[in-house]
């Protein structure tokens, strides 16, 4: 695709020489996301950060990947305003709103809602979630993440081997990140889940299409001892009858550091989506898993960065600028990894 | 006026010579809305973009206003602090935030709030809406649309034929609109409300005395045969007795295409001080309007974002430097117009 | 103490030395917080403005901080998102927080949560309030305040005589200041409150322990006479069985242009954390003062700006690269003192 201009709004959108170039930018973002360097590459730039849905994490990780490009955020969290409910349609306020900015990240709890703003807008639309319809920078941040934890250990992402254990039903992570893998060959999938909250039919049936191969068992501890990634979600209570019911879950499919070491291989790497509930009752991917070096979900977080950069430098053309207008700083802090 | 350090409080302040200037400054910011440029004459200044009632609009129009001047943008939105509401005088509050900036924004519920906040403040201060009181820089933005359309058919201010059409009663925006093209010559303007909604009489009397010519009338389509501009207002359902009334008066003054071309001269350009309702039952200003060239309501919104560059330039003196400051720029995006 | 790196999270970090480092550094940024110069030293650099609760002047404080160095800020505020509500711990938090950011401060209604929050972060915390326990910000300022006005009159801090004035059982600031100062030799300090609201035993038996010489007394007008420094804090209604009692207090400790003239050696300093009551009925520190010059209650709110970059500055190990990065300025306006 042609990324100058272009709104990003689904991951149907790219075929896999996109996701080829999105990465390879994100790997070049890496000196500024660590402070090695600045850019001033977007100065005078604006990001409309417009979250018309609370998401702290998700709008700040946009603004801060604006920010290290240079580049200037404002933004607005829920629907502060009354222009909305005031029967201004989405058309109307994106043809507004793009006369402020350069980009916009747009996140709305209706799905469909930021393709209809995308249509009014003057300049590119990223979608930063559309209620349960898409979510593509989380689905590109995982991909990415294991592209560079399969590098790290000199693999690539054809041949992959992923478990995804859990709520499948409900995850839109999950949903997104199988339409993802699928643009690569030879992935192994084993969909891990309760049956009450398998993978729906139809994302399987793509999956089994595309070539891959996949295998679907509610048994976590037989089926997690020859995989790459361990993708875990969340066990959503509120979907169940009960509390007791989803907690007789939970006690299946809760990882630990003692189930990973008796039944995963060493360096298996251990993802999730996050926020992670660690209450006690909870607690679905165990504290005890932070010393392990193969918790890989805060380096997800940190991921998500260089993949938004990555997009806003794709989408505004100045992805092979950014060093041009570089310079190294030394106010990088000695806590800082 | 001396616009160095002033505040801009309300439209009284300005006598012809300096709507000139602020529109002559306001048009030479327009290589930078464009984003053929950018500048940093304001590098390292702060504006505090302080909202005390919510306007995503308003308040990313004067932030956005900022930033591509180089400058720093800390808000707030609504009264998310108790300070006000333990007792704090609008003096304190001034006094310890304009310590925090160079120059202050201020929306607030109240009228004639943002003055008496301007008094306990050490920098200038802007007023971005003081309630049922003004909203300068609507106005202005308003008046310097009509200039830059007038202009695009070779001509002036002066001279000016609009019409006002729907609840005169209410709009703070006409009333505004009224004293400001009251400092140019032979105006004529055609105020078309019904009765109930009519424009305020001292504002009629006002615009008389000046030398203009208004007339006033209900009837829509027999009053806008012979005008440059027609500036729609919302009916505001609330005001009335009940819906039907309302729906009654709507059906007489919505605009849309067919009315357009029917009675209306080519080129009549249609204005709007937005958000505009688009609900089916509302529509005030049709959507099929929107293919019509001549529908200047997001240039109005384009145009707010120059108005307010010009007046932070004003009043921090800076208005002859921004181009010193400057650089050209390549990011602007193919989507944008 | 070695700053750089290191979170600020309470008072008791600080030795003599450091304190003078901070306020020299503070000193130091003055030309910046004037804009007489700016700097870019923290050019591209991020802070996280983590407000879990709302404190507007606080969080601009440090926003503008931020700025006047050359940084960018992302910020929230309030539980926006639900993450933390959704079983998210403080360690997830500030794990994935500190991936956006190059220095975080975080307020958040919990005492000691800011710690808590810290051990998860891989950049620099600094406490800007956590509930009932500290306000080191407040702190700092509040002596490099009393440092300030001391020295324009040829004093330094040792031999301070300070009064402390009002509630002094519940104040946060009063506490943290009594520990302050017994940093330095031969204070006195008088403590004026009603009985009930009397500064807490073990508080006074530190200050007493550290070589100070404490009065304590429930009389305002003879106990001002012979001070440096009158710190007058709110008498809070809430505390009281009713109104009447508390107003009854409110009259015995207000202080106004009257008893400070018949009371208070000339020049003694008035200080208040703000922000101050000024309804009628409260009134605490009388609106009569705004004229008095030696009403240093602004001057605090102004220094907290210089105290705040001075922390910012030493843990990034930047103070002094300042200079360096630095350009002089002519937008100041002439409103501006």
């Amino acid at each position: 695709m042609n990324f100058t201009g272009a709104h990003i709004l689904s991951i149907k959108q790219f075929e896999r020489a996109d996701i080829k170039r999105i990465f390879d930018v994100a790997d070049a973002m890496e000196p500024y996301a660590l402070r090695k360097k600045v850019t001033r590459v977007l100065e005078g730039a604006i990001l409309g950060n417009m979250f018309f849905e609370p998401s702290t994490r998700t709008r700040v990780s946009f603004g801060a990947a604006f920010n290290l490009l240079g580049g200037n955020v404002r933004e607005t969290t829920g629907f502060e305003s009354s222009s909305i409910t005031k029967g201004e349609s989405l058309y109307d306020t994106a043809r507004v709103l793009s006369g402020y900015s350069d980009v916009i990240c747009m996140r709305h709890p209706a799905g469909g809602s930021v393709a209809e703003f995308a249509e009014g807008s003057r300049v590119p639309v990223i979608n930063g979630g559309d209620g349960p319809n898409e979510h593509p920078t989380q689905a590109l941040l995982d991909l990415y993440t294991i592209r560079k934890e399969m590098r790290s250990k000199g693999r690539g992402l054809d041949g992959l081997r992923i478990a995804m254990i859990g709520d499948l039903k409900h995850g839109r992570t999950v949903h997104s990140l199988c339409k993802l893998v699928s643009l690569f060959s030879d992935i192994q999938l084993t969909l891990i889940s309760p049956k009450e909250l398998a993978m729906p039919e139809y994302i399987v049936e793509e999956l089994r299409m595309a070539g891959n191969k996949v295998t679907i068992t509610d048994d976590l501890t037989h089926s997690i001892s020859d995989i790459d990634i361990a993708y875990s979600t969340r066990i959503q209570e509120e979907r169940f009858g009960n509390k007791e019911e989803a907690d007789m879950y939970r006690g299946r499919y809760r990882l630990n550091q003692r189930i990973y070491t008796e039944h995963c291989q060493p360096n298996t790497v251990i993802m999730h989506p996050l926020p992670r509930d660690s209450r006690e009752e909870a607690n679905e991917l165990d504290n005890d898993l932070n010393a392990n070096p193969n918790l890989a979900i805060f380096r997800q977080a940190d991921n998500g960065v260089l993949v938004r950069m990555a997009l806003f430098a794709l989408v505004l053309n100045v992805a092979d600028q950014v060093d041009k207008y570089s310079r190294e700083v030394n106010w990088h802090s000695s806590l800082r990894g």
